[in-house]
């Protein structure tokens, strides 16, 4: 393997890492923490324009390495569920889910941690999953996507979060197959507990007496739904943002908006895939039973909301910015005008005054300032003063200047 | 639930209810008061950028509940017609509705105020919707949409009108059955009044005669034509900004046309799918007569009107932005030019009369200023200052900077 | 009604009409009188961006009423023809023509003029027309359409004129039917002399002996072609704006470019719906004859040039506004420069000068400005002072900034 | 007719023509030419923005009248071949035709020159052609289109040149039959003398043996690559503004963005429907033999690359028109901060200076500037002055601003 | 041959070689170079504008001239694979290829370095390859496409490679028939070498046991995936220009941004056509094993996910630009407040000082500058100007200037 990028999992890492390519990201840090004034935002970490990792040019497909140290251990669990049973355990080894998938139940797999090669390839052989579905879970930073192979589908979303402030996008892998659903995630914590709650729930069957679809919708809806948290503090900030934006703006307003749009650019590139994703999934007739096609529809409702929310915001910052610079202009011109209005009335006085500073005074010409010897040589001139200062005040109010 | 969201039907509400989350409402409103100049619209309180209601993120589908206050009681009334009768009835609970369902009529239930978890299930069970279509009713703040189910469809509109020059858009929930519409609207007054007084004229029996379909068209149409008067008065705003632009541009201008673009940016966000939906409505075979489709068609014609108006306006909004920016830049070029005729004219006079105010003259020296001694010496050194001021006055307007 | 909009038809005349809202409209045009240099286009009417008229939300369809006074009387006139012969007749009342229907012959009925809400009821009585296409008759403003209803097709279209430099498009509303087409202009003057002329011409037998599909095409070719003088003008305008934008850019260039692209733009929303009107005309198999469909595939070509014309004018009015700010910027940097080298120049010479006017002379002390002494002192201080200036200059002329 | 405009054969006749608004013509090119410094491109004239003529609105179809005076005489040459043979003959009359028409060989006539109505109304009689074909011919300025008659395919497509700097772009109208193609070039020169030369080549027969088709895909060959030269100038022109851009941005490089700006969007109107036209060509199975069809697909896929060079030149020239507002903005910027770092640091010295300028020396009172009577007076205030300046310097230093 | 343009492959030719028209290149060059500060990236090369080879306008289909001096040798290997055997050889003509087409293994050529024309018409020869397809191998700078002829598929695609932060892309030509693959690439080096490698393994059969459809893939993945290092590079670099971009933006940032943005758009204008490319290669159902098309598949993935990449730093990059001059402006209104304020405080003291170095003092005259003999003149006037100097702070601070 060629070269390894930081992933949207190591965003999360506090301590820089073993990664080879790091230095840029204190910089850039850095650069927005050097503004003069402290930021609003000091603690955020931009997420990575580039953070697919990657194998060599020319590596043979399918192909299952990890550089990076693992920071967090895999851990599997499985729930095998039925109408009337709910069963979880805690697995040490992949080759323990053997049982539970000649049964007549469904079974969840979920793999929660940095993702062991190992483990992956176990997956690949107890279950018989396609090598190139296998390659793009460890290689993270894929775009979205579904793929349908012989006994099984491979999907691939993003679940957005918001972690002190920074938004966070990490990349789950589903394998769904007939009576199965594995589901990888590769950090320590796992969002998906809800649903755990509900399949124990005896109250609420729905879930467990259905088959690995609605499992799927379940966990889908999950993943889109948690753009609404995101979005909503996108709302505020770009709110926040507007109130400095006309009454003081400055330059930490300027790198405020440049973050939202970088962020919303990011966040657009991976959910707008997942929308299309989601509606190729509604319209698959051989997985799908037609009692949850109404729940996928709902699903597929909410990514496009979510997708209309993100681009109404993108306009929104890009307004901002138009506004910002017009903003800037407008104050440059009446901070010139102040200048304009001040430097033009005293510059042609000062003149005068200098002229009179002249020593040119000489009893023996009558031509050498004579002024000087009036007797109301020194009103007179103050008086002309005035009334040239005057006129020019009287030109800028009739120039709307002042 | 998890989260709740000032919702479209808050905004009306004037005094600050129990939400959580309404501290920046007031800051955003404070930020357009406090502006130097007093501003245009002072009332006007900005629509949220996300209008939302959402449940937590794995929330089983269907749950039906309101952490909001209830402001105004739900209020259930029916109207039932034939082509020869109407009757009208104000409903204490839902379950009073079902002697109407077996009769060979068309009943209209309309629900106005804050919707009432518990009516909601009700009207669920005696009319068996949908769960999904009766949680979207509550979460208000859905795109617009058409749902159709086993027996009956789901519409979800949103109705805008111009309260204190504040757009609000408030949405309206439409369900559709083969004997019945129920129409949910979660405000006190009931903007349907109009066409209850048709089905009542008995010289206008059109409307009464047919079908349900042709009720939702009449509903459809007026929520559709209420986006013309909105309309109206932003092109009556536009212009009004239009005149300001050129005239005497400043920041209030410039915050009235960010207010402008981003109202109509958000308008826009709302009825593009409205278009579409009544696109859909028209095409669908099963639910329409092809009497009614005629006016299906008007009433489509009509939404891609009002979008062809609301893109003109954004255009023209975008378009005013760029004119401020360069309107300003022209000014800042004026103030400038006058500066730079003003300083330029003067400082190197107040160098020459500088010079003369030195106190070089020494009678020991031929080389001491023997200026000061000439006869002539005060009105030559003034001829020549004359001639500097003329020089330069000639070659600004060369340049023509004057 | 609730409230009725100035109409296109309104802004062709000249003193103020009994209308409601016309008060902003003489503002805006006194915006653009204010400009302090004389405007080049100062009898201009801008186009309002909001011209449909509409009835209150909720009113019953097919409902007709005008609320503004008639302007100019309803004039009908009926041109009966077939290959071999042409009869023309200025009718009183609308029952006039019901003989002219059972006859083998094709009948022109031209209305003329304000049309009167009783002259349309009849017109809709005695052919049978729906009532949706004759509100959309006295709703003016309306978009470009066609509307096939059982026996008749209902077209709108715009014409676009130029009047003492004004744009002003007109709504003509067509009604085709087997032998019959009717053509209802809401002005006194009569844009389609020049067909008349050509049925009359015993020359030119081939418009006389087709059927109303080559009426309408006569008619429609006229339309269409209209833009082309239109557009013509825009270019002229576009060119002669150039000059004014790199020679002398000023507010009044800034006000010029702004109205073109508000003229296009209104325009273009016009005149887009059209072109795709004529292309569903064009494959009308019901309708067209296949001789006829060639001279329509005509028709369809000069409106997609008019279209594409319009978006080259449009996007050079944006780029000629990008020039504009970047010749603006580019003569303020210049004024600055001016500026600059000037102060930078004679600043700290009259700081020098400021230094020997200081009454420090103090023939006590040796450290009491002893140049003042100096034989040579004045040539000494002047000599620096012009080494000073030297090297600015040579500092300016190696920054390029002279 | 009504009104005859400037069209693209015009614009390369040197002396102004006795055309009736050309008025603008110079005007447009003496604002180019007024700029201060020696314009790079001084010879340019500018593409007219419409350059369609037209016949008054209402003119009957098929009209073929020509108000211009022509400029060249009408030549008519005739090149018959088979796989064989070749002949070539120059014509006084198209009724020379007729014999070759019967033969069992292809025949190509050329007519070159400006185009005379009554040879265009031959041509017409002669090969039957259809009058609207005829009246595109006459009326240039068309967008490129195929037509497709009952017996004959009309082509209209547009040939780039490059002539003293001026982009030239001239209509060539083609008529394709079984087995003939009649070419009409309105200008004296022969762009396709190469092809004719290929036709001679008794060593390339491959041209000859073929039909009608593989002759016309040699001519549209032709006239798609004559856009690379000119894409290449182009090119090359945007590079050297790149270097003005930078390096010494001005007015001129403004002028020279806006003329290549204008450039590109004028070829773009008349290059993208000419895409599209070799498209419908390709595929149109009545005309074209399989074989022929690999060639016309090579012509397509050129004329795809020229649009996408259009397009990439387009955002270039858009990109720099930033480049350059940002450019000027940031020298501003610089100019500025020397003014203001001068400023800065002499108005206090000089109000120090002024100070000690002062008359208030009395000797009566101690609180008189008695400064001016210490010993160490004179070199005290310098050294303050100093210390003055060094703090200010050292302040600048620290906001970046030296 | 009418003239011939530098082409992609030359670019990395560090003489200049014998090129007709390189003038500019140098030009542009220096231009970069010309900048006051170093540059960042002293050493780029940008990649030409227009960088495609062509024949003038009518030269015959097929023309295989090549007018430039061959910078290195025309090297041809070969592979012959089967499932069990690999053999490699060194051709010294393509003669030698002969024997391998009618064995029943898999066969590919590769040529290496500047293409000889001889060469080439020997392939065409040897695998009856189509002229048109010839033609385009020598005249690089083609867009990527695909073309099926009767029984080879020709394939052009472009790797993109880094060298010494220069882009440089090459096209790459591929042909392939049902038992052997040609691939042309006009470069010393052999990027393709880890393909070969895996043939060679013995371990690795899976390549060496397809069909040439599987070698394509192999090739055609190298290809594509050679993108991601690249656009690693631009993100790198992109994040160092925000760095730059709001804490010290300067010239050297904007050529840089410059320099991003149209390496990006060239980038794109080539990489855009290879997805559609991709796209029909794997919908081909008479070419592809559907085996191979999950392969396919795969690698369309990795090209859209490169396109959204790119896109994406195609926005950041405009957004950036937008950032910097928002900030230049910032920093002008910041460097003008200082100004303003320095020269708003001093000018007004400055002139009260200029008062009274006025000679007017005349003993005999009461109104001849009385202060000048008050007892507490001095102290009094130094107490006036520091309460102006006070109010005039007050002010500014007031207006947040401070």
């Amino acid at each position: 393997m060629y070269h390894v990028r930081r992933s949207d999992t190591e965003s999360i890492v506090k301590e820089p890492a073993t990664d080879m390519a790091p230095a840029h990201y204190g910089a850039t840090h850095r650069a927005w923490a050097m503004l003069e004034e402290p930021p609003l935002d000091s603690g955020r970490v931009p997420m990575a324009l580039f953070s697919k990792q990657y194998h060599s040019p020319g590596t043979a497909p399918g192909t299952l390495i990890n550089r990076r140290e693992p920071a967090t251990p895999t851990c599997i669990n499985l729930v095998d569920f039925t109408s009337s049973s709910v069963e979880e355990h805690r697995l040490d080894s992949v080759e323990q889910c053997r049982p539970f998938l000649s049964r007549d139940s469904r079974t969840w797999v979920q793999v929660n941690g940095d993702i062991d090669p190992d483990v992956l390839r176990d997956l690949g052989t107890v279950f018989n999953l396609h090598e190139l579905a296998l390659e793009d879970v460890l290689n993270t930073g894929q775009r979205p996507k579904m793929e349908v192979y012989d006994d099984h589908i491979f999907v691939v979303v993003h679940l957005p979060t918001c972690e002190a402030d920074n938004l966070v996008l990490t990349q789950t892998s589903l394998f769904i197959g007939k009576n199965y659903l594995i589901c990888l995630y590769p950090r320590a914590e796992d969002p998906f507990e809800p649903i755990r709650n509900r399949l124990r729930q005896t109250s609420q069957r729905r879930l467990a007496s259905r088959g690995t679809d609605f499992l799927l919708y379940a966990l889908l809806d999950l993943i889109v739904d948690a753009g609404f948290p995101v979005l909503d503090q996108f709302g505020d900030e770009l709110e926040a943002l507007e109130e400095d934006l006309l009454v003081h703006p400055n330059q930490q307003t300027l790198a405020s908006i440049h973050h939202l749009r970088r962020e919303l650019l990011l966040l657009r590139r991976e959910l707008w895939p997942q929308r299309e994703l989601i509606n190729t999934l509604m319209h698959d007739d051989r997985f799908l039973t037609p009692d949850s096609r109404v729940y996928f529809r709902d699903c597929h409702d909410h990514s496009v909301q979510i997708i209309e929310l993100l681009e109404s915001f993108r306009d929104m910052a890009t307004s901002m910015l138009d506004i910002y610079l017009s903003s800037i202009s407008q104050r440059t011109n009446e901070v010139m005008r102040v200048l304009t209005i001040i430097a033009t009335i005293f510059i042609p006085l000062t003149f005068v005054v200098g002229v009179y500073g002249m020593n040119f005074h000489n009893p023996n010409s009558p031509w050498a300032m004579p002024e000087l010897d009036w007797y109301y040589g020194y009103p007179l001139i103050l008086g002309g003063m005035v009334c040239i200062a005057g006129l020019l005040i009287w030109y800028f109010k009739h120039r709307k200047w002042m």
